[in-house]
């Protein structure tokens, strides 16, 4: 008897990286004392008390049981407009957002408004590895940017011209980085921009991790404000991390209206509509909550001066690129696979981190650490920890 | 300069339906009392005040605001296995259960994991306007089963068997049906279980409308129970319907573990994981609520009876199809397009219905009817509107 199938370009992906790494968890005996856990990018304190409240009074109110409208309730459009508008300085409109599930599924709908099977999307290596998946499980061939550990990860917009070609619609890429932390240049930003203007590519930028950049960092790029942008800049952006609330899954997509209404018409297949009760709860906490923004960030820059100390004096031990969220450091483990390191370290020391390997190809020397998760106090033990497998 | 593009796919689909058939609205001028919206199903009624309460109790709840597991929390998986073993007088365990954001999303997951660009997958017409367009943006083909009014809308599987070829994945069909309210007899659910088994396709049911199946009409199918229904069955489910909370989003499949494994691979990129509040508070609603969903089961019957004889007195209107949900009826306007009776049913009478021709092909004559939307008074008032537009 015939089976029924899989779609191949599914059931050839591995399986998702999160749950394997965490799962190393079980191997650990807890000699050193409890688990760091520097996986998933997941804040390390919670969300602020009015944020809960606001959640709950939104969730149990009878008037947010309904549907809502396909590209997101207009509170949270015109909130999130206002916010981008300040932080680009930038006159973006309420019709100019799209909100998403979460950050990965604003990638999702883009891509599949603007690219389809047979296309190809240029990525950095190392890349997020679900962008990577994402694309190849929709038939999306992925054209690969390489960067390198002595430009900062970086890209050159040479390394993007070489790649492009006739089937080439879009460059995707994420500053701050995921997984390495480097943060883009506004310069670098607006180069890779004019390229993709000339050449009629998109432009996607996953800007997921920028409220943790130093408060003093000023604008993360004036794309937003270049005439014309709508027609080659799609912005990317996730309110798990700045609010602390992955659990309820909302993200959003700043971009012209032609794209908005495009992702709308997927997003209504995908979903009808975002989650309600947390959309109307960050449209009070976007204005309400910045002074609490700030604090936090205040508290990253102080766990990324704390790990870059930790690092300094680890040997064997290297920073290879590190910002807003995330470092990307180099092991001493020089026989062994990222895999294995990071296995090892697990197991050994009870600290989690993710394998280079999971991001790219040549990457076995490194490891993504998503150090914002810890406080100053943990991050300081990692001295011991990493000592402990020398 | 070349421009950006997008991907065809998604630009040559039509906009969303359910936005323009609402714009209507602004079109009556109130003439006949109050509007009567049976467009979008959408219970007439809230959710329990204790649904709510859970609702405000979780989303509130900081150990609800970190990432949940790319299949749901264990709590709700096991709830709904529980209950839907119950249902098929089955065993279904909760590695049979992936939770989604919603039906639409549970389709549109399941069909990634299933085919591909170039395959195809058997919808019939009419058909649920979403399922086309999830499989038209995503490159897979659609093949139609034609069901006809005098078959009660419910196709034969002769007629299944006859578009079955090498590319073919899948049949899925919608039981009690999107949009003609037809309910799928559980032999014929088994004749088209046992044909897909035996030219190796999945039978896809989605059976959002299912606890509004009269009380007495028993176990909706046996398929659950047959030894090996894992290789050829997946079921789907909305949350949206029976708990009135389509705002929250919270769907599910019911599968074989090997296909939950795909779908998660899936989802992880589409969503990482659906919104945990809301499915904290499902998996205390279905084992609570039992009556509560009885009793409005027995106000849709009632509502169900109402429309019977309003149709029943209606010169010209007569009901095609009728169950759960929705009535297919056919309207007397003979020289009007589906469209446009609709359109006219909308502004002279303050009636929101959608066009058959939203379904597919030669329903011109007909109009879709969530009557489970309106009250049995407020239903009563369509004999005045129908006479309005004679």
């Amino acid at each position: 008897m015939p089976t029924a199938r899989f779609n191949p370009l599914v059931k050839t992906l591995a399986a998702p990286p999160i749950p394997e790494v965490q799962a190393w968890k079980h191997d650990y005996d807890g000699r050193l004392g409890p688990l760091i856990d520097l996986s998933q990018a997941v804040p390390g304190y919670p969300p602020h008390p009015d944020m809960l409240r606001w959640l709950g009074e939104s969730a149990s109110s009878p008037s947010m049981a309904g549907y809502g409208e396909i590209e997101g309730e207009p509170e949270l459009r015109a909130a999130y407009a206002n916010w981008v508008s300040d932080i680009y300085a930038a006159e973006v409109k309420p019709a100019n957002i799209h909100v998403t599930s979460g950050c990965n599924q604003a990638f999702m709908a883009t891509m599949m408004a603007i690219a389809g099977p047979g296309d190809t999307v240029l990525l950095t290596n190392p890349c997020y590895f679900n962008h990577e998946t994402t694309l190849a499980m929709s038939g999306v061939k992925v054209g690969y940017v390489d960067s390198h550990a002595q430009d900062g990860f970086l890209p050159t917009p040479e390394a993007v011209e070489a790649m492009i070609n006739d089937g080439v619609r879009a460059l995707a890429v994420v500053t701050p980085n995921n997984p390495t932390g480097a943060t883009y240049p506004a310069g670098l930003l607006r180069e890779l921009f004019e390229l993709c203007r000339a050449r009629g590519l998109w432009l996607i930028i996953d800007e997921t991790y920028r409220d943790f950049l130093p408060l003093d960092s000023g604008s993360p790029h004036g794309l937003f404000a270049v005439p014309g942008w709508q027609d080659n800049l799609i912005g990317l952006y996730s309110f798990s991390k700045s609010f602390c609330i992955p659990g309820h899954r909302v993200g959003a997509v700043t971009a012209g209206e032609a794209v908005v209404t495009q992702i709308a018409k997927v997003m209504d297949n995908l979903q009808i509509c975002p989650p309600r009760p947390p959309q109307a709860a960050l449209a009070k906490a976007i204005p309400a909550l910045g002074d609490w923004r700030r604090a936090n960030v205040l508290e990253i820059t102080a766990r990324t001066e704390a790990l870059s100390e930790v690092m300094a004096d680890a040997p064997g031990w290297e920073i290879a690129a590190l910002g807003a969220y995330f470092a990307f450091v180099r092991h001493p483990f020089a026989s062994l696979s990222a895999h294995d390191a990071a296995h090892k370290l697990a197991r050994e020391a009870g600290v989690i981190t993710i394998p280079g390997s999971f991001f790219g190809n040549g990457l076995e020397r490194y490891l993504r650490v998503a150090f914002a998760n810890a406080d100053v106090t943990t991050i300081r033990q990692l001295s011991a920890r990493f000592a402990s497998t020398g």
